[in-house]
């Protein structure tokens, strides 16, 4: 077998590259810094769209669209705002192509460029200020789904490119308080979503003022530890107070008869977390799927070699198969159109598969192809296994092997598998988080660690942009965040001698 | 009550609008012909997503995302395409903003333009051409949901905005043949999907050659009718021949070791088809929404007058909703985040809702906002109801009331009854068609049912540009499709006197 994946010990940034390949979840797109999404990388985002959106609806949340594109005086409205987004931005104007001496070219210039998304709190403002007049119009409690660019120099597959896919939900209060409970409740949402979904063990914390978004007052994240040590912001929750509410004249009659502008909030996780679940669980033989958000569940892998055992050994497979979806799901899987790679639904919901290969390939080829893309379970079933009426199940996690009795294989005994497959991802994950976080009792120790183990580094820190700016120039680390755990913790500051709080340092992605 | 809708008969145009204002489904954004989806117009489109993408991961695809911008040269090297594209389309020429002399300028301009892809044809074909090497490698049977633009001059509301949300469909096969399959079975998809789910009857046919996609070899469409008499295209189905593959340069080594192009098909369908939805269905008292894609299939509006009958309303509707939805929603909901209407989940796949309408308002005005936004029942509880054990079930399809005891109303009562209403408008809706299908013998006779009650005019046409353009100049109509059901069929043109197929002309939205 040709070595497609290169280890994380040669080149973890390599590895990072080869694993998406063999695994096709994503391409660069003729566009720079564009990525195409391939179905295998789609079927994770889907997953993580399905469970995250029930979380929305659950606390409350309703989704909408709004347009993709924005006037570009609307981001001038919020100063801090303008400062963080004009500097990267797709710019859109004119309004169609038009035959010149040399082919096409832009013709019908617009009156004012318009922008495409790399955020919408402008446009939402926008909208809310005509939506809510009174203290009964509030909450607005909103959710997009939607695809953002900004123009970045350097990109990565899934952790930065030009466009991605996000959600970001928009929400309007009549209290400062409850704004600051829904900014909390969503960090809550993406910390159970990420440690529950995807196993990535994460630390909730806020940013530092130096790190905070672009207009926020406040902003949340959770921050994930990834393989080589390095730090990945997973998802942020932002407290926007009134500045947005003043920027686009969200106003509304409260229950005292006078007019007040509305607290908002925003938050929201993205494509990215594609990449932070390939850098937290794969290995140096590719892909390693969390198991709910695995497409296909269990890859079979008949082994045969003449015309009567293959026989033998679909006639097996079948009982296999229909033990796991039953026996409605295997009669309507027949009248579907399929290719060599036979696929029954085993959960309609999720619409999470079990697959059988019978390509017409070596069954070596088959396992590898399979394990590179992270199933969580490869069966292998040959002449053997179907007289001893067991299957070999390999778990691609730690490639532990077990033979299994056909009649022990029900979708309940699978169902408790990959429920356990997750458990022992997630406590791995933290495991190594764990391990990889070291404290530092002075500047001295801090640059030590992160040059030489990396992780993060706990220690006292008093905000301060510049310093924060100077450690950074130093040694690319910056706050990832003040733990929320440990947020009333005080004590000398490892720069200054002063007073300040406990925080994390990493080098991030 | 103040008349906010204005009638169907009175403004035809203008109810449209009314109809949406009123429900709350869209607003017009910043943006010239771009729209805000709302929230109640945004769980419609969710509904046909979850129920389409089902159909069409039954069927064998899978989805995938691919870029926003397309590079300008895409765009030429299919001809036909290019004309039907390039001349409204938003176009990017730089990568950022700038600060200049009278505020932000655009900066950073690109050495080739990029448009926001207005379908993706193009750039999906550029990709396969890199994906595939074999025949082994066919068929590829992808999906994308995405948002395209088109600079459309004369906007209205779903039917034709700037931005609209979409999902188009992208296959490769390995001969024509299973191109043809897959173009027809797609459009088969397509209509179960309009009938079964949003009940309106619509005709499969096919385009003539001056309406087909610019590209394609046949274009196939789904044609439905509206109550004003125009027609509306609902969905199309393109067989692209080998056109793009040759423009893209998609070949594979076939079984006999040739190397040929691949054989390509495109499908959609988009929000327009909430526009079909509306105008298909909707009153004079505002929106009427088919079950299926109802978000709130029940708005219970309680009715009391002191504290003691709210007592005792409360603990009533607190029976009806716990038979509705279970006591385990039931408790769920209380933990959730919720306004003055509270909801609870009806179904948890489809996160269908039963609400409860608990604001402080006269209850008229409730009975009158929940009809307006179309929800199938309205369940109305007051003391004396509770006295008979019984609710008050208003019918919003057809104004039918009905008294049920509380022991007849479980969820599987509502969903029989949810059932029949979708069974009663589909048959609403195909009388009303089935009765606006007229037969012209003579150039005549079309252009007087045209010019009086409109509908579908059948005929015998001998397809040609020139004189299609002509009939369109004069009489505003289109041919919509040569019917499937009677593509063989053949007589004397109204127009030349040769022999004819039997066509549909509508005036079209």
């Amino acid at each position: 077998m040709a070595k497609n994946i290169k280890t994380r010990a040669e080149d973890y940034a390599q590895w990072y590259l080869d694993v998406i390949k063999a695994a096709q979840l994503a391409d660069y797109s003729p566009v720079r810094g564009c990525m195409v999404i391939r179905p295998e990388g789609f079927a994770v985002w889907e997953a993580i769209q399905r469970d995250l959106d029930r979380r929305f609806k659950e606390t409350g949340h309703v989704n909408a669209y709004f347009p993709l594109l924005i006037p570009q005086s609307f981001l001038t409205k919020e100063a801090q705002h303008v400062e963080g987004f004009a500097m990267e931005c797709a710019v859109v104007t004119h309004s169609k192509l038009e035959h010149g001496a040399h082919g096409l070219k832009p013709g019908g210039e617009l009156e004012e460029p318009l922008i495409v998304r790399p955020t919408s709190e402008t446009v939402i403002g926008h909208m809310y200020a005509q939506w809510v007049q009174s203290y009964r119009d509030l909450p607005v409690l909103i959710n997009q789904w939607c695809n953002v660019m900004r123009w970045e120099l350097r990109t990565r597959l899934f952790l930065r490119t030009a466009e991605f896919l996000w959600q970001e939900g928009h929400t309007a209060h009549e209290t400062e308080q409850e704004a600051e409970a829904e900014t909390l409740r969503m960090l809550e949402v993406y910390r159970a979503f990420a440690e529950d979904v995807l196993a990535i063990p994460v630390i909730k914390g806020r940013k530092t003022e130096a790190e905070k978004f672009p207009g926020a007052v406040k902003t949340y994240a959770i921050e994930g530890l990834m393989q080589d040590g390095k730090a990945l912001q997973c998802g942020t929750s932002h407290n926007l107070g009134q500045n947005f509410a003043k920027a686009f004249d969200i106003k509304f009659l409260g229950r005292d008869n006078k007019i007040v502008h509305a607290w908002t909030t925003s938050w929201g996780v993205s494509t990215r977390l594609i990449g932070a679940m390939i850098m937290a669980h794969s290995d140096d033989d590719g892909l390693v799927l969390p198991p709910r958000v695995a497409q296909n569940v269990v890859a079979i892998v008949p082994i045969f070699k003449t015309d009567e055992e293959r026989a033998k050994v679909a006639a097996f497979v079948e009982k296999v198969v229909r033990s796991l979806v039953g026996d409605e799901e295997f009669e309507a899987a027949r009248t579907r159109q399929q290719g060599e790679v036979a696929s029954y639904f085993f959960d309609k919901i999720t619409h999470q598969r079990v697959i059988v290969d019978w390509r017409d390939a070596r069954p070596g080829d088959k396992q590898f192809h399979w394990e590179q893309r992270g199933i969580p379970f490869r069966f292998e079933i040959g002449p053997k296994d179907v007289e001893g009426g067991s299957i070999m199940v390999k778990r691609r996690l730690d490639r532990a092997k077990e033979v299994v009795k056909l009649e022990k294989m029900t979708a309940q005994h699978l169902r408790t598998e990959l429920a356990g497959v997750h458990q022992l991802m997630f406590e791995k994950a933290k495991k190594f988080r764990d391990e990889n976080i070291r404290d530092a009792g002075s500047y001295e120790e801090l640059k030590t660690i992160l040059a030489g183990k990396g992780g993060f580094v706990r220690c006292f820190f008093k905000q301060d942009k510049s310093v924060e700016a100077r450690i950074k120039e130093e040694t690319k680390a910056t706050v990832r965040c003040i733990p929320s755990d440990t947020a009333e913790k005080r004590g000398k500051c490892i720069i200054s001698g002063e007073e300040g709080q406990q925080v994390l340092f990493a080098v991030a992605y």
